[in-house]
């Protein structure tokens, strides 16, 4: 299996990621600012496919009409030349300071009208560019004091603006799936919607509830404790894995976005086997942007830019190896089964039976022998764990 | 208003929090076992309405039926002499060894039978004993290794699992309803449905959603480092809210169970605001039990298990008393006001008001001035947490 | 007991925590930088003793000797026209891209001779003003990856920087100590040092270890879930509290900065008990300055950052005097007795008794009885945390 | 290189961890217990070299004299059989309802001399046994409470207790060192002592320091968000590594002990590397026992357990193999000098350079240009993860 990224391969990557500057709460950029023709050209060069933005990452906030239009021209003009596509576009509504409370859910409605337009007019450009999916990161909506914010107000006002943005979309007829990113904490101290499962239940509420899905992201899950590849699979069984970012995270703290595959390494072949091995087939699970959220660390320069910027992708590629591996190998299949993991997929009860055949069934509860468990019965389960460490490390 | 508790103030205890024994990983019991006849005593004595269990913990694990009825009966006979009540009931699918890969979601399938058996046996005497509600906590229902659970399978028979518990309550004409208990991990690595999110997310998926809310407990929506009151209030938003846990945790570790305010205060002041002021008229936003689910500290002997019972109520009432002088306070008013609190309450569009309408609206976004948020228009929402402490430490 | 403080509270705060623009990683500023007079106008006036500050705070990193020498012209006439104090100055050895793999353990052996001079100076200006600590905070001091850093030669560096700092405020004659201030992580992936355990374990490998302590803030010990008031217990223990940071944290997550006493409220409790009753008759177990590190929240403007100035102040007598009411109460002299934490000052051997004798005597092993802790000799740790709880409250 | 332990590579394992009957804070055993001439014979076959255990592993907490000999008797006899040594005793003080509030440190000095009396009569055993380390592992030694326990009480009392074995085994002429494990909580809310940094802080105060070390575990240090390979390295830098206990956890949550590797994988590549390359020439930098302390998991039976025992073995072997491989390859050791990873082990000063020299050397800030950090002269480190990311996965 190659591990050269091609464009069948569908990585992608944010603008903000390879053109962090190197700005953090303790220190200013390291870096100048990359122009986006540039990005385009050497993403193209290292094999991604997709170029993804926030509306500020093209045009500062702020721009006059002919400054944005400038640099969409500026990007359009790149992506023919490289092939290079966009296939999303989201809207920044946490840097400026007007959105200090937030975006949608700010205690002041005059922002909250204004974040509004400003996503209206982003999924405009959005729609030209052909992105299919949108996602919404509100990484300001929330609270750092319990009274400060009435959360089921906020849950309200947010409700009230993804549903006028789906009957947005309707309307006009584009081709545009929204996808809202939960992350637990920072900036804010507690931010709504802090997981994939806050954020597929909030999804629920609302009008069109199938136009909205969820971008997880691999290290604000971590950022709670959570199994991402645990939380990939709930949104599968719910459906709602519309778009997926991939970094990395090194525990429970401030928000790291390392490399894929730099942070829990066990999880990432988990979740690269989910996606690559875990539809109903034995197939792809996930057949959208495998896309890149991450930061190139503040320590390096230009080179270490692009170093990292490829080092997600040839992680991601061997992990797909060592998955494919693992599936193949006649011993995991034998663990598996003695693991009973494949008996999972059968219903307990059984075809057509009833809860009162399975009340009638002795063999269930009166004739059955719990004891046989202690001291027997055992899962194997630390066996089968060791083998995919083996095939992670490339082993067998 | 009085810190002594009654039963109009619904507080209720678990069989196995005031009867736990003080056994922990590192170490056996350091209490003997407590009657259940004389819990009922006690309780009524320190002003609890309400008692709840798991079926183990009335009668052991493997008990005939002679011994499961002597201790039912025992049971409903102190519960006749005292007016305590049973608001919920609970099985015990984690304990014994049989359940070692869980219950509902064992890769097992013959313990999946034995599970969904053991709840409906217990289902019936809840119902028997007029418990409105049943919860569901499956602490063993996760993994903790990845490859050794197929998780959309294991929420295939999560699902099928509580569809067959909803057709049997509804066929069965019980008045009940079912509320699952959400826990990150402990004792499984990863537990299934992690946080108050996953759990709803999840029963958005049943059959019957409308038969299952949630229970969720402090500690557990704390040890994934959530924010315990703003993850009630999406409950509320949702409509989920059927039962709730109170306890204590000191921070991201194992589950410590301690007595109510002995964990985050600040946190358990904004639920107590939330349970009690949150309604839409100012009222009680939940009427339900306030269930406490704690442990009394291993080091306690009995005169410890009932000052710490009584502890849990006193300082619901404490918080409860602080919370109605905080939302009385003409400062915190104008301070709530200041900060705009209120302002969220107001839907973002006005009344009738349309996308295109608010597309033309000049107002809203080409006069706007977003730079007016620099150096201005702060918040107050610190002040306004200084006020909310200052009540918490009953100094205003 | 007053609320107001005055200069005998010693309440000092950092230049660059009223001074805080509102920049986090994902947004810039929301105000306007605060002159130095200004600010040391304010602080007097709020009832602080003491301003502190890192050199880049006070004048920006690459001033002109002439910009700098104005920049502490006017601070020192602020200080003369206010009597405001300098009571502890730092370095800034994390903010310009030069340390951005640190100053005293970056690989790159040219910054870690800058670092030196840059602090030599640094110190010189701390001397001249009086300062009696000088604070080292190694926020960059550390790595993202394992590789990337050889940790025991970061150690050697660090060692080599601190012995000659003390070797020249002896020289010098300069009555200036060093605080080291520990912090786990953030901005680093891992930070040198990172506990309060470290930092002394550290320090006494010193060649001058009786120069330098350390300067722990509550944030940062509890960003690693570690007991902040253990920690200062620890550090008393070994002589080495020779300054703090106050603030609070709501947790294990990125460094909050909040205002003290709006994060674990139970612990700040517990400290401020400790600090002004834990010494060895009743008073102060430390008479150095209250300082705090903290960040008013970026959605403030100039108001909220002067309230939340005033509000750590309060917060801190508040706790202050419910910490004497806890002390002064008789039924907590008396829970603290029948927890027999009184008894933990006694010796375990009695004056003059050897090994020897604690083995000859039965009493000790022998005919001991251990079963007697089973369902007996109970502590009452829950009673006291209640009355500790009710204090804190306001509530007794 | 081989993968099949040998005594050579000095593996040992703890009685109760391949004796570990599965028993945890929500179920009961779900394995019989080992005999220990059976754990022997199996840790033998399997290529350990080693058993340690804890009094109470070995005989029951109150056996008679008779009983305890009887037992001894067996495990020598054992020993003998089979070659296997007993590297490291230590006793257990935290199981007992008598140890309810901890051993050396429990307010109760009754409890107190009790504690010193058993560990006293267990390190007469080990000394018999040949072992050369005794570890202390204070699990009780702490509170849930802050007012509970008197910190510097406890640290008073921890140290007694330790100067008094000190003098003991000093006395006596054993050839033991004593090794104290920190972990920050659970069983206790708040552990005495909680990181590497801590104990040797606190080691530092004793009577006799030469005479303790530490004995970190991975998961103890990783409970606290810790880099368990850099406390390593620290505790080398202070020669402080008396021993240390391998195994896996995932992330910060209730202690784990899984098998070493299947947890965080990066940081145990780390920690192998520092433990066999990390010597001053490149070799060993530590030689005392590779000591797993974990549980097998509790869904497994005792195939499981050997399964797991030799899955650590093997994990570590495959680590250090490609540890050997990484700094083997050129690549990597050009990546390590263009990151000046070397040049960190060069000191800041010239040989016989002095601070005057410094300030004297123009070069070193007045010359020096801190501008060409920003936007150049990047560490690399990104390159150097992925180098490492590699060679841990065999793709090298």
């Amino acid at each position: 299996m190659a591990t050269k990224p091609t464009s069948a391969d569908k990585f992608s990557f944010g603008l903000w990621t390879v053109g962090y500057n190197g700005a953090d709460p303790f220190g200013g950029p390291t870096r100048a600012a990359l122009d986006v023709v540039h990005v385009v050209e050497k993403l193209t060069e290292l094999g991604a496919y997709g170029l993804t933005f926030h509306d500020d990452d093209l045009f500062a906030f702020g721009s006059t009409d002919a400054e944005r239009q400038a640099q969409i021209d500026r990007l359009t003009q790149a992506l023919d030349a490289t092939g290079l596509t966009v296939p999303m576009v989201t809207t920044n509504l946490f840097s400026a300071p007007v959105f200090k409370d937030g975006g949608f859910t700010s205690n002041d409605r005059a922002v909250r009208r204004f974040a509004l337009r400003k996503v209206i007019r982003n999924i405009d450009l959005a729609a030209e560019l052909g992105a299919k999916t949108f996602v919404m990161w509100g990484g300001r909506e929330g609270a750092e004091y319990d009274s400060a914010k009435d959360i089921r107000s906020a849950l309200s006002r947010y409700r009230e603006a993804v549903n006028l943005l789906g009957d947005y979309v309707t309307d006009k007829g584009y081709d545009i799936r929204f996808a809202i990113e939960p992350k637990p904490n920072e900036p804010r101290g507690d931010i709504l919607l802090p997981t994939v499962g806050h954020a597929i239940a909030f999804i629920n509420t609302l009008d069109r509830p199938e136009l909205v899905g969820v971008n997880p992201e691999v290290g604000h899950e971590q950022m709670a404790g959570l199994n991402f590849a645990a939380g990939i699979a709930q949104a599968l069984d719910c459906g709602k894995l519309f778009h997926i970012d991939l970094n990395g995270q090194r525990g429970i703290k401030y928000d790291q976005d390392l490399v894929f595959g730099h942070g829990d390494l066990h999880n990432a072949f988990a979740l690269v086997d989910l996606l690559e091995n875990g539809g109903p087939n034995g197939g792809p699970a996930y057949d959208g942007p495998r896309h890149f959220d991450y930061k190139p660390s503040r320590t390096e320069d230009e080179t270490g830019v692009w170093d990292s910027a490829a080092a997600n992708m040839r992680t991601y590629l061997l992990l797909k190896e060592r998955a494919a591996a693992f599936r193949a190998d006649p011993e995991v299949r034998e663990a598996l089964e003695a693991a009973r993991v494949t008996e999972l997929a059968q219903p307990t009860l059984g075809e057509g039976e009833s809860y009162d055949d399975l009340i009638a069934d002795r063999a269930a509860y009166e004739d059955f022998d719990p004891g046989a468990y202690f001291d027997g019965k055992g899962f194997g389960f630390v066996r089968l764990q060791q083998l995919a460490t083996e095939h992670l490390m490339g082993a067998r």
